[in-house]
């Protein structure tokens, strides 16, 4: 075990009742709120109605801020630091996916910030003060709810950057299975992706690659949002289902499975930014299309193989094991309906070396140039094509 | 899965450099601190030093507060509060094992309390204030450097409780493996035991026993803290041994495993504290007794199938499998050298009725005397005596 820092400080009220603390839990982080959302759901589901209700409970005056996209843009944070300032708000509240909790963030710390706000994810500035935040997550994937991370898009550049830091966990994230039960099917498979994707990571690209505690919880939430996301496409209104994938959603990127790993690399989700900022295909489509590419092109690489040994139970003795785990990777795909290759989802061949370029300059970007060089990247994404 | 709260606010700093944080990090907490230890461990090992030269660097005055006795005492603590207001210190840095810890934090929140002390644990009185508390364990079991609870026994009635309450989760906790190098085996097997303790009571008396997300967490807990003990009391200086049992330790009892479980009933634990709080015998000690019998007398009970089948990857239709199961978990103790029953440790047999009605009085305090007769104790206890 390498050594870490552990720290999560948001308080997590989880269940078919957990909406019903807001009335005690909000008045204590003020009186005025900027409610982040989306673009339909809430006003289609009630969820609306029902929030508006605790929020007249709670006494908390709110301002709305609607219509955050997937693959949140920089001009909605800049447009809701502007409402936010002017109606001096005392906390935001994100009630979405995850592009409205990662919204939520960069507005709470923008509000503090007088300078150009995408220094902070170009890394040239750094978050000193934030408003609080509360997160309500209406779908299972990100784990923003459970984090310090938010990932923005350039309007202009059409750029994706993260921006990392502590005082960007929510204080409080309340978490509702059953808000989730009107996710379609094809979005709750995206969630799972993401999520998955996130211990993938983790899991196959670190310093200590030991067979420990930690290895071991990256296993069992692998497996259980294998298993849950299977179901939960199939019955939407499984609560069981629903329930552990939102929670397992929130301790895939909480920090919990990165103790003791050392350094680690997220390469898929370098390389996925350039597609979904770029082309606006969900996050998880690009990031399941990629992980196949990886899966195939280092399939004999030992922590594949170990993936494949204690995700899908191979034998690793068996000959074809490495064949037999890259057909049971894109089984599940394939159950979920996720497209598999970029030809599929229709991007033109000739954007490969456009693609390489931007995920090229992220890598730079984390100093890690000298591992991913542009023609590693072009591979991946040649594999990633077909 | 049930509703459920979830929050840990302690920052953990782990690893071989963990201790290099102090100068850094408790400077924000004050300037002077009540210093709690134990008998002669720290001043024995070259600890006490290393933490004087870093409290010095910190520029933290610190008054000592010594000789905390495992299954620490009411007369310490209420000497520690005595000493922490007559120097009106900032905050309570604990460096020991679970009982200087506890020690600490029943001192931190007696600190603002003018009324007798032990209402907290009679749970009379609860706690509205703390001083802030800093934990630095030097033995790996109880769990209590990630955790709001503290257990004290009572001097006089020779009567261990527990007070909970969210003030009493350490601001920081430094985790140094190392630091758990000079441990004798007898007490690593102690502190593996009661981790264990933790995650099985969890696992055997839970309101929902699906085979869910945090069934999972549970069974590689258990699973780690197993394979990882056996190692540390063999070679005691093995860093992986050691660094996996303390975060094994730290995460088995920090609400990650009782996420989503529902009720549940720690009853081993209310049947221990009058052992080791009446005798002076080890906690874990008291625990493994317990835990077999409580195994033995449950054998065929499907939790404790499950367990054998999770644990001891035991094929469930194998016709021996419960006693196979009773007998894997004894070669586990013996491995540790831990004894098996309470006449081994020179309990009079006639001590059981006391001890039936301690513990009958530990249930009739959390309201399950129901649940659990003086009868039903009292087999348990049979059991474990032989």
């Amino acid at each position: 075990m390498k050594d870490f820092e552990f720290y999560i400080p948001t308080k997590v009220f989880f269940g078919k009742k957990a909406l019903t603390y807001i009335p005690k839990e909000l008045p204590k982080l003020g009186k005025k709120t900027l409610w982040v959302f989306g673009r339909s759901f809430i006003k289609t589901t009630g969820l609306y109605e029902k929030l508006q209700n605790l929020l007249y409970k709670a006494q908390i005056k709110y301002i709305e801020l609607g219509g955050v996209k997937p693959n949140p843009l920089l001009s909605k944070v800049i447009e809701g630091v502007e409402v936010a300032k002017k109606n001096k708000v005392d906390f935001i509240l994100a009630v979405g996916g995850g592009s409205v909790i990662d919204t939520a963030k960069a507005i709470a710390c923008g509000y503090y910030h007088s300078e150009n706000l995408w220094d902070f994810f170009e890394r040239k500035a750094f978050p000193e003060k934030a408003l609080p935040i509360v997160a309500i997550p209406t779908i299972s994937g990100t784990g923003s709810e459970l984090n310090e991370v938010s990932v923005i898009t350039h309007d202009i550049q059409k750029i994706k950057h993260s921006l990392r830091s502590p005082l960007l966990f929510p204080k409080i994230s309340f978490l509702d299975p059953t808000l989730t039960f009107t996710v379609s099917p094809e979005y709750t498979a995206y969630g799972a992706i993401d999520a998955f994707s996130h211990v993938f990571e983790f899991f196959i690209n670190r310093e200590n690659k030991k067979e420990d505690l930690t290895e071991d919880l990256m296993i069992i939430l692998m497996k259980n949002i294998l298993k849950w996301s299977k179901i939960a496409i199939k019955q939407p209104d499984n609560y069981q289902a629903r329930a552990n994938l939102m929670w397992a959603s929130g301790l895939a990127l909480c920090g919990l499975i990165k103790a003791g790993i050392g350094s680690y690399r997220f390469a898929l989700h370098a390389m996925e930014h350039p597609l979904s900022g770029g082309y606006d295909i969900p996050h998880g489509m690009g990031l399941a299309i990629l992980m196949r590419a990886w899966i195939k092109k280092y399939k004999e690489n030992d922590m594949i193989k170990r993936f494949f040994e204690k995700i899908f139970e191979l034998p690793i003795k068996n000959k074809f094991m490495v064949e037999k785990g890259v057909e049971k990777f894109e089984e599940w795909l394939k159950e979920m309906k996720i497209p598999l290759n970029l030809k599929e989802i229709g991007i033109p061949y000739e954007d490969l070396e456009i693609l390489t370029e931007k995920a090229f300059k992220i890598f730079r970007l984390y100093k890690a140039e000298k591992e991913y060089s542009k023609n590693k990247i072009k591979e991946i994404l040649e594999i990633a094509y077909f």
